[in-house]
């Protein structure tokens, strides 16, 4: 395994020069926090990483779960891990004091997840899901089931799951139809399936806790009758102990990748005995699970990235080690080959994947800001950063995973053969890596939701402030010679974004819903690359700052490098929006008007 | 398994409505086929992709090569295939009758590849990597090797290899340091390394003939002092008996995909007893493997192709199968869902794929129709022919991999969490394809050669010879109304393509080598890009003429889909110059300028 699975010195650089997080130490809230505790968590999250996950990472992959006699058995690690993140207050960390967290900024909790994915993405699954589930608990449920599921979940005693997904539905929750029949008993009964319910049954905790989306018989059709429920594997009782709930397992699916975490078809109530305990009001159900839900595409763009940042180590320590072939200057075969990081190719992929995995974790953690700031402020300012955070969490979800697995791609390539083979982790990584456009939303349902909700919801007020942002950070990089000349490229990207926003709104209002929407998903990957040159931009402004401080040795070397993959990204990436832009203004519906019977 | 890996019509459509099979048949050499052997050979080859490779490719995958006990065992069907395929004359279909072949087009055998890699890819690659092999014997070894080994590959008996890279080479052939020292028994005694080699070991067949690259003693360095062998794994005796030729197998590699078939190191004479048998003269051996390289790059080109047209035909039928959703022109829930192929954003997936896979096909036959008539022209016609087809060449094998990946991973896509599992294909697929990138030359290696190399060879005669060659297309669409705006968007292509390709030249005369080649990768892509623009205008001219005529019912669908899609191809995929060309015209150099230090 390669030495490295993150850059240490980047997540300093990003937490403490960029986005300042002791800053938020100032607000009552994270009042008990500073940057030794911020530290202190860093470094033990590494030396989990280091320790616990990355020695395992293979070995998960090598042996899937098993499902045997209508159970799923995981990697023995699995137990253990869940109890050590338990007792070590990982999984309650971003929690209130008063349900026993810690209270950590979500930015330090972001990047505790991106060590944990990028070390082990299967396993940092387990206590992320979990801590997700136990969130919509104490957000909704009523006293009694916090009381009753918190405290077992923050222990890693029992798992957490998201069960939104049905066999016939998909992305439709629209069509949900797993059925809730009210009982006298407080309880509801639950019928119906659910498919791909990541770590929905494993033997490495006691008890699953499923948080589930489900129909209430009589309720509205459409997602306006959809309720939220719990659904435990078995229901704790008065005394302590567990009853079977009707639950059965149907099997776990055999995945391309991110093999060390089962993924179940889940069927509950064949014997009219699975119990649902309803959260919050009835029909309620997506709005609750949608905190759950963008907490998910956030953690699914921090993974993505994750993966993208092993990867990228790998190949760099492989590029710096493997002796071949000469500069073009100097073919003469008697020299000595040099090592392959010498070729201006190879250091273009490598700087690919360093722009990719850099890019997407500074936007990531730009949201995690936004959210910080959403949960200790109030009014205006709140429902600002709200709004930030809502336009942004689709192309937050969307850039890593698709640009990761890209990235991925080009860090294998660099090994060449070797990249292909499993003796270097570059193929795992490339099958891990592809889960990430799918789950949570695909990248499709993610370009729907930018275009036709959230840069027209509010009158367009979220993006109004979006654009005021990447205004402001262009108005101050227009006062630095070296930068002047990148703003002024974001300037003209953001014209092409305003020029092309502009186009589709007037097609909906011509033609309709699904010529505005019809390449909503290059719409989305024209708005991902602007954002995260805008990242590049908010970076590059830090590091010009420090510069004039004239750093020297690795120092030195980090801040150049950093500005060399901010050129990087302004001539390489920025520059794709020129052929997405084109296509986006002739909005002439060609695939809206391709029949099914065209193809063959 | 899906009902389809291939187009039917499509290959016909290609073979005989844009390409003109036929007419080969007027030239004396190819003057004893016609339409109802080429139905023939067609009609066999889908008929064994359906009933033979199609159903082994997911157990192939499950049950790869075993090292056991230092040799490779393989599945049994590849003993079985092998046969087949000598017995029914695939291996030698291409030879001259005086080898015992068929003498059949080129073209006609890149469809069988086509055919047979879509249906199984690992399985393909057993009697294609024979033929090759045999087919360079027959250019250029004595006659006595030709005696001894032709007739048992072209039976299937014995397995072909090209046995070129080495551990510590990689892409680097100058580096080859394979040893062969003179005997003066008529043979050489090698020792060395080779490291991926396909087919390399296994029990599929009795012998394996590796035509491999060695270094005489002596030699100069470099590639002017590489000389081609025949090393067998077993010598055939005057008696007719095998006698083992002291080449160790190192093991068999574990692949991200592509498991059906092994790839091994090899060691060579570790007992001083490995026998090469020299192939034409001393120190001329890599301008033969050429042939055998140049031969499977096209091949390798093919495959990519054709993996992509499976993972083509199992998403469309999921897609016209698989109901989710509402149009969104009608999102009331109480509908029906339709068929996912009804929303745009999955049409637009299927049109990319499709788009792909076509434009490849159309770009690789057009290869094949430049082979075929350099094979039967003389002169300055067979010159002509040569330089489009080496030229092409690189394009042909990059487009197709780097772009079929994209294409794959589409189609996965399209299935959702489905996609992911392998329940289905594409997960297979999507490991399956990602090789081509890798072997017969990197994408890096091929955009050097492409741009240092075969754009400045001859003065750029063969570059002037393409240009003229689109300009011709060009020509004929601008008279043809619903093409002439298109023909346009290619002209515009073409100047961006001279524009680039002038200042590279003037960079390279002002700042030299490494500047003129550092983004040889992404012109590389520009160019692809614009080559199978012009394999798409191609088709469509011809589907303008037939569309004229009226076609009606699937006749009709075919047609207008396949300009669809050349509408596609034109609207989504061409634009994509754009960035490219934007960043290419810069010639700043920053890939060069980068410091290895700059990486942490």
């Amino acid at each position: 395994m390669p030495e490295k699975f993150v850059s240490e010195r980047n997540i300093k650089f990003m937490l403490y020069e960029v986005f300042d997080a002791e800053a938020l130490t100032r607000y009552e809230y994270y009042a008990e926090h500073g940057r030794e505790i911020f530290d202190l968590v860093l470094d033990t999250a590494l030396k989990m990483g280091r320790d616990i996950l990355q020695p395992l990472l293979r070995e998960m992959d090598q042996n899937p779960p098993q499902f045997v006699n209508g159970a799923v058995k995981v990697h023995p690690m699995v137990r253990d891990w869940m109890r050590t993140c338990g007792e070590g207050g990982w999984i309650s960390a971003l929690a209130p004091y008063e349900y026993g967290g810690q209270q950590l900024p979500l930015l330090i909790g972001a990047v505790t997840r991106f060590i944990f994915s990028a070390a082990n993405y299967s396993a940092s699954v387990y206590p992320l899901l979990t801590a997700g589930a136990a969130h919509l608990i104490e957000s909704f449920a009523a006293q009694e089931l916090k009381d009753l599921y918190i405290p077992k979940m923050y222990a890693g005693e029992w798992q957490g799951t998201m069960a939104l997904t049905e066999p016939q539905a998909g992305s439709s929750l629209s069509d949900l139809s797993t059925l809730a029949e009210p009982t006298d008993q407080g309880y509801y009964l639950l019928r119906g399936q659910k498919i791909f319910i990541s770590a929905s049954d494993h033997d490495g905790v006691d008890n699953i806790v499923n948080l589930l989306l489900a129909r209430i018989k009589g309720a509205p059709s459409g997602v306006k009758g959809i309720s939220l429920f719990v659904a435990p594997k078995f229901r704790p009782e008065a005394d302590g102990s567990l009853t079977a709930n009707d639950i059965q397992v149907a099997g776990s699916f055999h995945k391309l990748g991110y093999r060390g975490s089962p993924i179940c078809q889940l069927s509950l109530g064949e014997n009219s005995g699975c119990r649902g305990f309803l959260v919050g009001e009835p029909h309620q159900g997506l709005a609750y699970m949608f905190q759950m839900m963008n907490e998910a595409r956030i953690d699914v763009g921090m993974s993505a990235a994750a993966i993208a940042s092993a990867a990228y180590c790998a190949s760099l320590q492989y590029a710096k080690e493997r002796p071949q072939g000469r500069r073009l200057t100097s073919k003469d075969p008697t020299l000595p080959p040099v090592p392959i990081i010498e070729h201006a190719d190879v250091k273009r992929m490598l700087l690919f994947q360093r722009a990719v995995v850099e890019g997407s974790f500074s936007l990531l953690l730009q949201c995690t800001v936004y959210a910080d700031r959403a949960r200790v402020l109030s009014g205006d300012d709140k429902e600002k950063n709200e709004l930030l955070l809502d336009l942004l969490t689709p192309v937050a979800k969307t850039y890593p995973s698709e640009m990761g697995v890209l990235s991925v791609s080009q860090g294998l390539q660099i090994l060449g053969g070797y990249g292909y083979c499993d003796e270097f982790p570059l193929e795992l990584f490339y099958r891990d890596a592809r889960i990430h456009p799918i789950h949570e939303g695909t990248t499709g349902i993610h370009g729907l939701d930018l275009l036709g909700r959230k840069m027209v919801m509010k009158g367009g007020k979220a993006a109004q402030l979006y654009l005021q942002e990447v205004e402001k950070t262009i108005s101050l990089a227009r006062e630095v010679s070296v930068l002047a000349p990148y703003a002024g490229r974001l300037q003209e990207a953001l014209g092409k974004l305003r020029e092309v926003t502009a186009r589709l709104v007037q097609l909906s209002q011509e033609k309709g819903p699904e010529y505005f929407l019809a390449d909503a998903t290059l719409y989305l990957e024209l708005f991902g690359i602007i954002a995260v040159g805008w990242q590049w931009l908010v970076q590059a402004s830090v590091v010009q700052k420090t510069l004039k401080k004239g750093p020297s040795g690795e120092e030195r070397n980090f801040y150049q490098g950093k500005l060399q993959t901010f050129f990087y990204f302004f001539h390489y990436e920025l520059p794709k929006i020129e052929g997405l832009a084109r296509r986006l203004l002739e909005g002439d519906g060609l695939t809206v008007e391709t029949k099914p019977e065209m193809f063959e």
